[in-house]
């Protein structure tokens, strides 16, 4: 097993949190970040000076061309990240969902692993406290480690690459008192979907209101 | 149900095949092409060609940026494909093999069927006369259904989206007589890992060879 761990790190409160983690494991940490457009991409910003914070053996950002980006707010300039709502049914998919997001992630990061023998990708997502995206619940984690089970049936240097997951089921506030114990300091990550560099949170999409709910319940 | 199909072009025999049936069932194609710094890039020209010929309704050739392309002799400069071997382990998995490659492509591939509402996605690996890649056998296409099935819980227009290896058990004489049947003209495909313009076929990669097995088989 080499001491090598991937970290999607897209410069938010919950990837810095994994990224943390790691480095508190001694693994030798290889962070992935990736500009698919977002409108929001000041959040690769922060993921840089994370990285840095962090001193991560490498920082990859992968640039992604989608084949078409219509349909999530993200990326689309003619839609915009809806308002946080507590009453939203807690099956919509709000238009902030970028089909296949954590598919193309996981893809990149396991092609990365296969090539620098990784034995590890982390991701930060969890199904407590998020916007109901369906790539960030435990059956999609699930599936995914058996669909890299079955791609690099091999592994790399004899052992399995293993999908790591370690927030999926906390919730923000649990999340944010791991990264405290940590030390991380969260006013360098950036959450907002609407974020720019003049103003790194809205204070109103799902993000910003999910990370301002987790520290409320904390103090 | 949608009459939707997102087909992986690469410009080779099996692909073109894979088109050919798509467009036989009367679907609607989208073709689904990657320059992925391949040295052999001139097979986009033949996907080019091809898309044309069977006037798919639209052709998305997409950059991919691997975030390491040191592995595989198909990307880097410093690497040669190997000559074929008929005695070679079958274990084996040659220098040609690029990491999580079709893992990739189907994650594109996925999210473009989410964008455009399409229900099929055609990919045209096979398990016979192949060149030991892990990601062409049955149980890498069963793990990728399970996980479009997991990342896309509510399918697209209320039916699930699925992934179609149409010659994932046919030898290569068994694809070739099935493309001859359907009037391809494989003279417009490219299989080589060598290709150029100005050599199409080096004649003694793994690629070429069994493409030339296969069609003596049939003669």
């Amino acid at each position: 097993m080499t001491n090598k761990a991937i970290i999607l790190l897209s410069g938010g409160l919950d990837s810095t949190t994994c990224l943390a983690l790691a480095k508190q494991q001694k693994l030798e940490t290889y962070a992935l970040s990736f500009n698919y457009q977002q409108k929001h991409s000041v959040e690769l910003t922060a993921a840089k000076k994370i990285a840095k914070h962090y001193a991560v053996n490498d920082h990859y950002i992968v640039d992604i061309t989608l084949p078409n980006n219509q349909l999530s707010s993200l990326t689309n300039n003619n839609l915009t990240p809806p308002q946080y709502s507590a009453n939203s049914d807690d099956t919509h998919i709000p238009n902030t969902y970028v089909p296949a997001r954590n598919t193309l992630f996981l893809s990149y990061a396991l092609s990365l692993a296969e090539s620098i023998q990784a034995n590890s990708i982390w991701i930060g997502c969890s199904v407590i406290d998020y916007s109901n995206y369906p790539d960030c619940r435990p059956e999609f984690i699930q599936s995914y480690q058996q669909l890299i089970d079955n791609a690099v049936p091999l592994g790399v240097n004899n052992q399995p690459i293993k999908l790591k997951a370690p927030l999926l089921n906390l919730s923000k506030a649990e999340t944010i008192k791991l990264g405290l114990s940590l030390g991380v300091n969260y006013s360098m990550t950036i959450s907002c979907y609407c974020a720019t560099a003049e103003q790194p949170a809205c204070g109103k999409c799902d993000s910003c209101v999910l990370r301002q709910k987790g520290f409320a319940e904390i103090t």
